[in-house]
């Protein structure tokens, strides 16, 4: 099937915006879906609060990056719906309508309710709230009569619980939803500039906001294969995360010289890695002119478009809800 | 303190509407608290689907059961905001943003959760919606920003829950909500015509919309004192379930009087109902008369208005929940 309706959304939360990871795991696939299909583009603040609701004072800066990060990557709002969550109510409705019929058992079972627990200890969030994060997902999709969902692998058992839920209603109270479909992106490979997976988390990201120096001051310290002790010491070039970075933004005839280069140390790692953040620059060029562009305006401004055409939909499928519902 | 602010609910559940055990453990409050506070009263109808999801047919009859209920018993619209809690969206808003700051265990310990659960034993409410529900409660006062409940005796429980989430929103993000106090009322002891406690479920209420003819039907077949087996059999008025309806409905010297005549067989059974049925239909007259005012009208029409305040009232408080959580 053709994806008809797309919605996808955005967390405005941790310390940075958008990086490399995000744009090959996701964004990407957002940027190339608004041009064949109807897309709902929400930064879900809302969402934000499962985890951050012990500080809120981040969330308004974080939705400003998440936006400018949307527009950077070329998300266009005459194109999209793009939306504030939390500007739409209706979202909150249905969140406790869809809820008087969902198992908790369903929502336990969840496996990021308990891992997500153990890794953020640091918080208390065993809330009623946070428990009820993969309900407020399935809703966020379902409101906008989304069918298809852009997910990577690891999201999969997320849209399943999204799709039982859109069942167990059009059973109990009659057709209302489309069983929303995964958009497959595959899981990107990209390491940080650490070698480690990159991730916000870890401190190892390339934002997609990160101006040409901080790129270079990113990218020069990397360490690289340690069989290159000297600039004469041969490498394998597999091993090298510069090399990984290559393999994603450099072109094919450049690749292949870096691998050689690398093995026959025919090329020293510092030449590699310059060759590497004139590429990586290269490609967050226009990324950087767009949002050099939109950097002063008005994120209410942007939003309220958005806002409006979301509000919109969700009100006819509130309006059938509770219709069905007879409430 | 005096209340200022009262907020209570009815539920539009069950196949009949209120009896005398609701005017006695609740309404008579509700009617009271009416001309010296601003009173908040709301059918829940969202409520109602956290038992009843699974068979949502009756709802709109129950909500219009209600309605009159409320009506007949006095009270009064102008008087009081009247509303209908699904007519108010913003409830929706603060259930879900009050969710993310309230603790699992708070909720899982609530001892209706597990009782109901057994009780309700032919129905899947294992849901996360049944789970909510003394937030959703929580919610209800809050919004209003009722400083007063009335609560029977066995729902101080609940009360207890909706202050100490009060107290912690109030300690994360600012001074927001009033800690709602119990206006207590006490238990009634009304038994049903069958001897037990007075309940919908057990099929012994007496309602307050039976007409006369209903009323004469129900309490003549009355078991009573089991010793007056005979007319000159005497009995113990307080072992005798119509004496104790006498003593809620009759008048001092009556109720002195049937005493008197069951002690010393003076009195016939059919006779001491007799006086019953008469006492009952007077005190219910009122109720009927205004009932029967209203019986034609738009349930829509009359609940506007207060649906209108309730939302212009709930609007405020949400507006300024928005602002303290910065979202």
């Amino acid at each position: 099937m053709n994806p008809q309706v797309v919605m996808s959304g955005i967390r405005p939360t941790g310390s940075g915006a958008a990086h490399l990871g995000h744009w090959e795991g996701a964004l990407k696939s957002w940027v190339k879906l608004q041009e064949t299909a109807q897309c709902y583009y929400s930064i879900v603040d809302w969402h934000a609060l499962t985890t951050e609701y012990q500080d809120v004072s981040n969330i308004e800066a974080n939705v400003r990056q998440a936006l400018l990060d949307l527009l950077a990557v070329g998300i266009d709002p005459e194109k999209s719906v793009v939306y504030l969550q939390s500007a739409i109510k209706e979202i909150s409705e249905l969140f406790l309508l869809l809820g008087m019929m969902t198992p908790l058992g369903w929502l336990e079972r969840v496996p990021t309710f308990k891992e997500q627990q153990a890794q953020l200890s640091d918080r208390d969030i065993n809330t009623f709230g946070f428990l009820g994060y993969p309900l407020l997902q399935t809703v966020d999709i379902v409101i906008m009569k989304a069918d298809t969902v852009p997910v990577g692998e690891d999201q999969v058992f997320h849209l399943e619980l999204a799709r039982e839920i859109v069942r167990r209603f059009n059973g109990l109270y009659g057709d209302c939803f489309p069983e929303p479909q995964p958009f497959l992106t595959p899981i990107p490979k990209l390491p940080g500039v650490d070698g480690r997976k990159m991730s916000k988390s870890y401190g190892n990201a390339i934002f997609l906001s990160d101006a040409a120096a901080v790129i270079d001051e990113k990218i020069r310290p990397m360490v690289t294969d340690t069989r290159r002790k000297k600039r004469s010491d041969p490498g394998v070039p597999e091993d090298c995360p510069v090399f990984a970075l290559h393999k994603a933004y450099s072109k094919a005839d450049e690749i292949a010289a870096m691998a050689e280069g690398c093995r026959t140390a025919g090329i020293g790692c510092l030449d590699c890695k310059k060759i590497l953040i004139a590429n990586i620059n290269g490609f967050l060029e226009p990324f950087r002119q767009r949002r050099g562009k939109y950097e002063h305006i008005s994120v209410r401004d942007i939003l309220e478009p958005g806002n409006l055409r979301a509000t919109q939909r969700a009100k006819q499928t509130v309006a059938q809800v509770r219709e069905l519902m007879k409430i």
